[in-house]
């Protein structure tokens, strides 16, 4: 699908995929819609404000104002079918060949108004969070740190397999990737005799590689969502790094519209115990198909990959988080946040951890430059990445969520 | 403290009180704030757009518009001191010999349009919560579930003498007093030998006696609250049923301000463990002192008081969550609610679970009429009470949050 803007080959941000997001400027500081398309984005703002979206058919009139919102909740309120739409559409707009070229390839006065090269853009958390629950549904994950924690004969708890288990977080505490963060403080045992806890950094401060999801229509409390259905109730994904140790979540800005990853899906780790009914899924390619890696680059500007691992590590698919998260009646809220829990597969350079790549702290992960780590030092940078396709067809991609750990605030 | 406005001497919400909440009319349904003060609520929206607050000088003069949001939020977000004036001068529009009898006492238009007996009145959420910490700072209540669960020498985890202990809930379980719940449904082993779960309604469900605490101003991430200045980041307090095996926190809809409670605090638990810098408190009466009460009426129409206890069975302060809360740099925003963990006395009828009250299922709680309970049954409904002070100074109360138990929605 080639496009009359030039967009690079290696871009994650195809013809193929239209991410949404939140942005804004130096010239104009309101936090408005955007897609990232190639190295530019569409401001959606300007574009709707300018009938960029007059061609667009299925698009409620009275709902263009979700595009001047300074979230995307209400755009992600509006449903699956209109995502598709318009996602549909904005492919058209940049298609080469556009229906419209009136709208945008040739009318200058719109290009330069909504088309902005996307380092002079600023980017924001792209929906305001409802309640943020992160699963556990990367089985190697789970085995590998309960292997660690309580032995190989009892690493995975016994509800495991039967169904996705999670906890809830908090919504305040996720940050926008770039955000740098202080090391945490809290009070820990100095070693596993000692009696008396003491007050100071973390020195076991860890990441975790996850794939975020977003839901955009929610349910009544007391009316579950049914597995086969629950696609409907997905916006999007970001990529995750869930700071360990300090409860932070940082994502990457922009929200890769379910429909970007329809064709990108398999099997994922396959489950011995038959699933309950209310978990009984009738699509046999459930799991997300991603490429995922994280970077690790030190305070001495050594970049090291030490991980490479695909989304297909999950045992446990998006809809059946949804279906068992509103099982008992819970709902869910449009903004609302699930994490995967932690991707990793089992050997080495595959690990979504540090916990695990070095085996509970025993042994080092060997960086360029001589360089080892067993935990984050003060001054490394973590840099996620993650895509599905190819060059040839238009690469699917999330960009990069990046994070820096800074020294802890003193404290007396 | 006598009021021209007729109050019951019973009422909880006496002069000395001025709880706000949240209410729509049948004539109005717009949700707008108000206060409950004896049998009637005063519609802050219409006072103040009839120059209700024109005589007083400590509000910001911009900010009269918080009274005409549909959630306490933005007035919330003013702080302690603007609470205080408020409250005070709302004492002083009420007071016998009130110091400006034209704005209200004497003004009939503005009372036929502000003033509405209580009952005629809707109540609602009077926050929008960002999220929900349930602490654990019931100790007597943690001992004996403890005990049940590990027993008597494991019954507290090693940590919770040195801080205080929560968990992350969801903002969206949060409802008002007064909305039927569904039992819900869920996966559990039949029996403690069992090695597949079965799906089925929850069959041990339970109550549990909470107050709830509002955030006023929160913290930025990364900036801790000292604890001794955490009291002027808190609003106001609620009752709250946390109905266990749902995970749904149902409250009383009316806020009584931290300054109403102020005169009623003691010592609470005492704690052996000396408290981390960061956790030493100066006050010496840092838990409040509120009489709370549970009630269970049946759906034969049986009425049975099973709970009395002080809120001085808690171990930690609000002061101590919040700064606990945020000292690893855990932001708190505006309309955050802690729940303080079950309150409970070690005595039968003082304990604030029937978990507790059946010493886990293992006998009966006699009620009225001949009927008993281990766990709660469909039909059975729920009140909790709460109140500090005497009927001769003003009762400071919250009022009643009732729930009801309906049966389980039917699923195949």
């Amino acid at each position: 699908m080639a496009s009359w803007l030039p967009i690079p080959s290696k871009s994650h941000f195809s013809l193929s995929n239209i991410p949404f997001g939140i942005i804004s400027t130096a010239a104009e500081p309101t936090h408005r819609p955007a897609i990232a398309i190639g190295q530019h984005v569409l401001d959606l703002s300007a574009f709707a404000q300018n009938n960029g979206f007059s061609k667009l058919a299925d698009f409620p009139a009275d709902q263009l104002k979700v595009f001047s919102q300074t979230t995307l909740n209400d755009f992600a309120a509006l449903g699956r079918p209109v995502h598709r739409a318009t996602r549909a559409y904005l492919q058209d707009i940049f298609r080469q060949e556009t229906p419209y070229p009136e709208i945008l390839k040739d009318n200058e006065s719109l290009r330069k108004q909504a088309l902005t090269p996307i380092g002079d853009v600023q980017s924001h958390l792209p929906l305001s969070i409802g309640d943020y629950t992160d699963f556990f549904a990367g089985r190697n994950h789970a085995h590998t740190v309960g292997t660690l924690f309580r032995g190989a004969a009892n690493a995975l708890q016994p509800n495991y397999n039967h169904l996705p288990v999670a906890y809830h977080g908090r919504a305040s505490s996720v940050v926008v990737s770039g955000t740098p963060l202080h090391r945490p403080w809290g009070q820990v045992l100095p070693n596993p005799q000692a009696k008396e806890p003491v007050f100071q950094p973390c020195a076991r401060l860890d990441i975790e590689l996850e794939l975020g999801m977003f839901i955009s229509k929610g349910n009544k409390l007391g009316a579950p969502v049914d597995v086969n259905n629950a696609e409907e109730h997905i916006f999007g994904y970001v990529l995750m790094n869930d700071w360990s140790a300090r409860d932070i979540q940082q994502w990457d800005p922009w929200v890769v519209l379910a429909d970007a990853l329809e064709g990108f899906r398999g099997k994922g780790l396959e489950n011995e115990v038959p699933p309950k009914k209310y978990l009984a899924e009738k699509r046999e390619d459930p799991i997300l198909d991603i490429n995922l890696e994280v970077s690790i680059t030190t305070a001495k500007g050594n970049k090291t990959k030490i991980t490479e691992v695909s989304s297909q590590n999950l045992l446990w698919s998006w809809p059946q988080m949804i279906a068992h998260h509103s099982v008992s009646g819970c709902n869910l809220r449009t903004g609302d946040l699930l994490g995967s829990g932690t991707i990793s597969g089992l050997e080495p350079g595959t690990q979504g951890s540090l916990l695990e790549q070095t085996m509970g702290g025993k042994q080092f992960v060997k960086l360029e430059g001589g360089e080892e780590r067993k935990f984050i030092q003060d001054g490394d940078s973590i840099t996620i990445t993650g895509w599905s396709g190819t060059a040839e067809d238009g690469l699917v991609g999330f960009g990069e969520c990046e994070g820096t750990i800074i020294a802890a605030v003193p404290r007396d």
